[in-house]
Parts: C-alpha cells; sequence; structure tokens
C-alpha cells in the first residue's frame, strides 16, 4: 500500500527524516507492505528546498499545497516554533490527515487543545519524537507499559544541561568555560536560556507527567530552576558526599496532588540515573507492578530524533491511514482535567546548603539557630577556608524538611551581614 | 466493549495477571472504553482453582473449555512446558483466538511454527513477558524502534545469575555459596542448571536477535556458556582491572554473518550495563540512527512479568478482537529465513586467561611460547601466590585474536605437566 507523507520544515531533524524514509523504503515494503512516499516538502524557501529537489522529492514553499493535496495522508511537522505549526495541525488533522511532530514545547502548550481535535476526526497525532529525542518513551508511557501504573519519574532529559554538568563534574571545570566549550561543539544554542534554565526539560516533563498520571500537568505550573549557579564547589562537595548533581525533572503523586518540578539535584552516585552522562537522556519510571525501569539512549541530534519521527509514520502506516485501530486515547490530556499541582512550599527534601561568609566568628552560630528556629535539622557539616582571603564555605546537609520552611530560613539568614552571597541550595533526589 | 479472556494455568505469573486485570478493570474501561472480563481460568486441580473460584471467577481443569467457549477472544497460556502449551495455542489460534504468552522457550523452539499460523489466522500472538520480565524490549524492537536497524545487542537477561555475579563481586563470595543464598531466597530454582548454565538466557537471546535481525536465530545454534566456572579469583582480578563480569547475552551482524552466543563476560566498569546489578535484567542495543540505547528494569517475577502480560491483553483489546489492525508481521521467524551463525571458534575477543599451575621454573614461558606459536598477544599479565602452597595463579590479557586460535592453544597448554586445572578463560566484550 502506497503511503503519501508531506513534511513541513526540512532543517535537521526533517532532513535526518527523509534520509531514513529513503534508505528504509525496500526494508518497510518488504516487512510490511507498506511504501512509504514522500509526496512533498515544504520549505520557507527554495535555497532550502533545492537539495530535496536534487533527490527528485517534490518541494513547496506553501504549507498549504500539502494540506490541499488529496495523495498525502500523513503530515509531519518539524518547523519549530507554536503558533503557525498549532494551526497547519489543526488543518491536517480536520483535512482527515494524520500527524506526526518533534515539537515538544507544542505539545505542552497547544496539547490539550490538538490532541481532542485528532480524536475527534478519529486521527493519529503522534510524538515519540518530543521526549528523549529516539528513546521510545513516549509509546512505552502509551502503550508498552499499560499493564502498570506510573508512581513516579525522575528523567534527565536536556542533553546540553547534561553535558555541561558531565563536563562540569569529570574535569572540575566552571559552568561558563563548559557553556562556551558546548557552544563551539554544537551542544547548546548561541541562546542557551531555553535549556540551562530547565524550560526545555519543563516542556518535556509536562508531557511525560501528563502521561504518566493521566491528569493534565500544565506547563506553567512547574516550578522550574536551571544550572547557572551550580558551580565546581557544589560538585566536588557532592562527589566527597558519593553524590553527582543533575538537572532532573521530577513527577510523583503525594497524597492525591501531583509533584512536578525541574531542578539541579543530587543523587546518590549508585542511582541508575548516576551513570547517565555526557548528552545522553534517561526516564527512570517507578511503577506499581514492575517496580523501576529506566531507558535511556541518545536524547537529541538529527538521526536519533529522525528515527522516532519515523517509527511514528511506520505506526500510522501498520494501523492502516484510511481506519482501522482507533488513535490512542489522549481524553485525559486537557485542560478540563488538570493535576492539582502541589507548590513547591510543600514539597518535602533533604538539602544541601552553601553559604560563603567573612571569615568571622559566630557565622556557624547565626545560621544554625535559623535553621533550628524552623525546625530544620542539620546532619552534617563541613567548613572550608575560600580561595579568596578572608572568606569561608561552609556546606551543611539537612534532613527531609518542608520546602517551604527552608525557604523562610534562607531568606533570614541571606540578610546577615557576614553573608558575601546568597546562599545556594540543592535538593536531594 | 467486552472482551473475554481464558487464562492457563494460575501459577505466580497467572495469579499476578488475574489481579491486575480485576485491579485495572475500571481504568481500562474509562481510559480504553474496553471492559476486560476473565470468562475462565484454567488449573491441573480443583485445589489449584479453589482460590479464584473464591473471587467468583470461573475455574475448570478442562483447557477444551476455554477453546470452545466462543465467549473468549484472548487466551493467555501461562501454564510453562513446550508440547502441551504448543498444541493448545494451536487450537486457539486455529479456532480464531488471539493469544499471549510469557513463554520464552516455547517462543524459541515453537516460534518459527506458531507465528505463521497466527499470520494466516489474521489472529494476534504476542509474548512481550517472554523476555525481560515486564521490561517493553519486545514491544520496543517490534514497533518502538522501527524507524531503526539494530545492529547489536548485549543483554543481562538472566536474574539468578545476575544476582549471583553481583553478590559474589559484592561480597567476595563463592558460587556455591552464593547459589545456596539464592535458592534459599526464591531467587534461584533447586535445580538451577536451566538459568546457571545459560539456557533460559540463549532462549531470550535467539527471541531478541530474532527480532533485532528480522533472520531466524536458532536456539540451538547459539553457544552457550554458563556461571559456574566464574570464582572469586576472576572476579577480583577483573575488579582490579575495573572490569566486572555479567552473564550476557550477545549479538551482532559480522560481515552478513550473524555472531548470537551467551556467556560471562568482562565489561568495562564504566558501560551502562555495568550497574545493573542484582535480579535487575537489561537491554543494551546498537541501532542505525538512535546509537546506543539501554532498558532496564525487573528481568522476573510475579507482578513485573504479569503486567508485561496484561499490556499484550490491553494491546490486543485497543486493536480490536474481531479484526482491525493487522497482527505484527512475524514472517521473518521462520525456518526458512535462516540467519547464517558465526562459529564460535570464528568470533574474535580479547580474552582473560587464568592458569592455576605448580610453582615451578619455566611455566611462564612455557604458556606464552604456546600463546605466541598461534599468533595471539599477551597484553597484561599478574602472577600472584595462591592460597595453597606451591601453587600460582597466573593471569593474561590478551589483545584481539581469533578464538580458534585460542582454542588449540589452550588445549595445549592444559597438557603441560605444570597445570594442575584446565586454564580458565572469559571474553572481553
Amino acid at each position: 500500500m502506497q503511503i503519501g507523507i508531506g513534511i513541513i520544515g526540512v532543517g535537521t531533524v526533517g532532513s535526518g527524516t527523509v534520509d531514513i524514509l529513503l534508505e528504509k523504503k525496500a526494508y518497510y515494503q518488504e516487512l510490511y507492505g507498506l511504501d512509504f512516499n514522500i509526496t512533498m516538502v515544504c520549505a520557507r524557501t527554495d535555497e532550502e528546498l533545492a537539495p530535496f529537489r536534487a533527490l527528485g522529492l517534490t518541494g513547496s514553499t506553501q504549507v498549504q499545497d500539502i494540506m490541499t493535496n488529496p495523495a498525502i495522508s500523513i503530515v509531519v511537522e518539524l518547523a519549530g516554533g507554536y503558533e503557525l505549526p498549532k494551526s497547519w495541525i489543526e488543518q491536517a488533522l480536520t483535512a482527515g490527515k494524520h500527524v506526526v511532530t518533534a515539537n515538544k514545547a507544542l505539545i505542552a502548550k497547544y496539547g490539550a487543545q490538538l490532541f481532542p481535535l485528532a480524536a475527534k476526526n478519529k486521527r493519529h497525532f503522534l510524538f515519540e519524537a518530543a521526549v528523549g529525542g529516539g528513546i521510545p518513551i513516549i509509546r512505552s508511557l502509551q502503550e508498552a507499559l499499560t499493564g502498570n501504573s506510573v508512581n513516579s519519574i525522575k528523567c534527565i532529559i536536556n542533553g546540553t544541561c547534561n553535558y555541561i554538568l558531565t563536563e562540569m563534574s569529570q574535569k572540575g571545570s566552571a559552568f561558563a568555560s563548559v557553556l562556551a566549550e558546548a557552544q563551539s561543539l554544537g551542544y547548546a544554542e548561541a541562546d542557551p536560556t531555553f535549556d540551562v534554565d530547565g524550560i526545555d526539560s519543563a516542556h518535556k516533563l509536562a508531557i511525560l507527567a501528563t502521561l504518566g498520571s493521566k491528569q493534565y500537568v500544565d506547563f506553567n505550573k512547574i516550578h522550574i530552576e536551571g544550572i547557572r549557579r551550580i558551580n565546581e564547589t557544589d560538585i566536588a562537595f557532592a562527589r566527597e558526599m558519593g553524590f553527582v548533581i543533575k538537572l532532573l525533572g521530577v513527577f510523583s503523586k503525594v497524597e492525591g496532588k501531583t509533584d512536578a518540578r525541574v531542578h539541579p539535584a543530587l543523587l546518590p552516585g549508585d542511582h541508575l540515573l548516576a551513570s547517565v552522562n555526557g548528552v545522553l537522556n534517561a526516564v527512570y519510571l517507578e511503577t506499581d507492578h514492575l517496580g523501576p525501569t529506566l531507558q535511556t539512549g541518545a536524547g537529541a541530534g538529527k538521526y536519533p530524533t529522525a528515527s522516532a519521527v519515523v517509527a511514528d509514520i511506520v505506526a500510522i502506516g501498520r494501523q492502516g491511514v484510511k481506519g482501522g485501530m482507533s488513535p490512542i486515547p489522549m481524553d485525559f490530556f486537557s485542560e478540563g482535567n488538570p493535576a492539582d499541582l502541589l507548590p513547591i512550599e510543600e514539597t518535602s527534601s533533604a538539602f544541601y546548603l552553601r553559604f560563603t561568609t567573612r571569615d568571622e566568628t559566630g557565622v556557624l552560630a547565626s545560621i544554625t539557630k535559623i535553621l533550628s528556629q524552623q525546625g530544620i535539622s542539620v546532619e552534617s557539616m563541613i567548613q572550608k577556608g575560600h580561595q579568596k582571603k578572608d572568606r569561608v564555605v561552609i556546606v551543611m546537609v539537612t534532613q527531609v524538611c518542608k520546602e517551604g520552611l527552608m525557604r523562610q530560613a534562607l531568606e533570614q539568614i541571606n540578610t546577615l551581614n557576614f553573608m558575601v552571597q546568597p546562599a545556594a541550595m540543592i535538593r536531594f533526589i
């Protein structure tokens, strides 16, 4: 059976998708009896289209040419951005076409509007490539782990941050120098905000947490902290204690409420996530029946991501583009079914605290007094001379306490005269 | 929609399957609109059936009652063994019922006969629980990673062996004492042959390698070595070198041939598989586009395994028991499409060698002379006094060589008078 595909956007992932579809055309024909045909590729300019036209493909600068082409039954949106892709996907679904996207920001922001439209039109709307690149975590949550309920998720879902933290840890380098290196290697964007401030991770966590809990986790309600404030001292202290620092997405159900947040965290060195290094991504799930399970692999990159896009195309092809199996039910991905998010102040953690102070007597007494007034117990403490004269660095590890209490304590401590800079705080997971 | 299920075998996995289906009945109804109904459970005796009848389920000691019941559209075979389950599955498929099994030995042995029968009858025949317990590795290979071709597999797929090797490594204990402990904890059978001699791993590897290569890998042609000969010395030497010893299933394509084998192997300590400890299973895949990817989790146990059985039941339910999507194409799982297996002698590895000899002069010269006659280069060597007087243990690490040459060398070395016991040999991976 011939299946017509229209691809919008021929950047990195789009051109990887074209490559794989051409390379494996005969393989899919033989294995599944499916003839995937790239009917049209669409880009903003003829320059971008030139290499694809050179391959014999039909190119257009008008997305409408894809929408109105009756030979196209699967539209692949790989353009990026929010508003235009949203309107294209709406048009495609309304026109009875199936849709595949890799656009996590779009799913996190507009999924709640697009999934019902897909259901209404009985069309597939798949997005395996949106989280974890080529790791099949979306399909695992939607289809493979249906014998389980997901109790919690801990995940490393931003390769840029994981690369930076791994390099800082392995080479003892500072954040800024590793970031510059990552930018020169193409692992970080010129404007790294989206990655290093945790926004990309939060988009992905919103999707995973919604699939895991079957309740809509609103990206805007997720507490987000990035990795800019992590320094070499923190990483070295963590290692001394047998821990590593990772930027994690964290989801769990706490007494009926949903705890979803993105922040750097201290992980025990023997945790399965602790050895996930470099640009690798990993998703660690705790489920009711299977228990803990981990999937890891390339979370970004041309071909890893494109391979997930192609897997979605194959899934639609196998299920029959004209009907057959119903789309995966996504009714729960709706603003009308919101998860009740636990405010960050009400979450509980053990904390790593780093105080940089002037070298005065009474510093420790003042800090510990404020902590104890909030009922926070200190489990261990290390004091070290600082590279700069007359300064000391004090690191404390607390027992588990409510974050609200910790925030109140730190607010008070930060007003003390001997504090050289605001206290740094990292949660244990 | 109501979907009738007949379960044959109510041992550990069967009763876990009943529990999950009952527990999640309302959840599946709400999420998928599917009402999974356990129409009948079947066991050898009324005693075994009593607790299920007490739950209000219909029990029978006659498998025929399931086969002839028109309300049953999915037959779940969890009885174990080969011949009877094979005939039941044939009957069920012929009668137009879908089949789910957790029986890896059956799939490895009779899959090539049963998959064509399922295809002919247009019925699903699913087996997610057969490999890796609840880890969704079968579905990943069949459906989620279809944008990739699998170049190689390395896997830890026997929890008993992984538990024993982990304990030996962490506690410095001997094989026999850890085995006894594993038996008392229920992690090893009274007759542990199937597990510790690698047979169970080879059944599972045959399935994974067939799915990965899309060519039939015959279980009977897989080279199998178990873990009985691994001793504390080997594990200690491995650790000194920065390696761990794991029982691995290994598959790769080598110049058009298939290399498939099960044996203990030395893995670098920083390999993703190296930290998979205890009863955990893990499958490490190298693919053309995604690159390396790992899935890990509970590879055995009542609820982990049952959760995979239930995921298969849900998959069939969602696809519509009366038709809809075609079964996953398994035409390649056929004796008519055999993989060309590379004989073990033609594989290449670096080797760890342990020689236990009398303490004589000239021992080292004699051993190295034979190795060099076969063209085998020694990369490093450690000689240590043995606990017993007048004995020494020599450990050598060789460069990569053809296994056939190594076997010839060891055959000669083992005839030398000073050898106290045959040389031990472990491959690096």
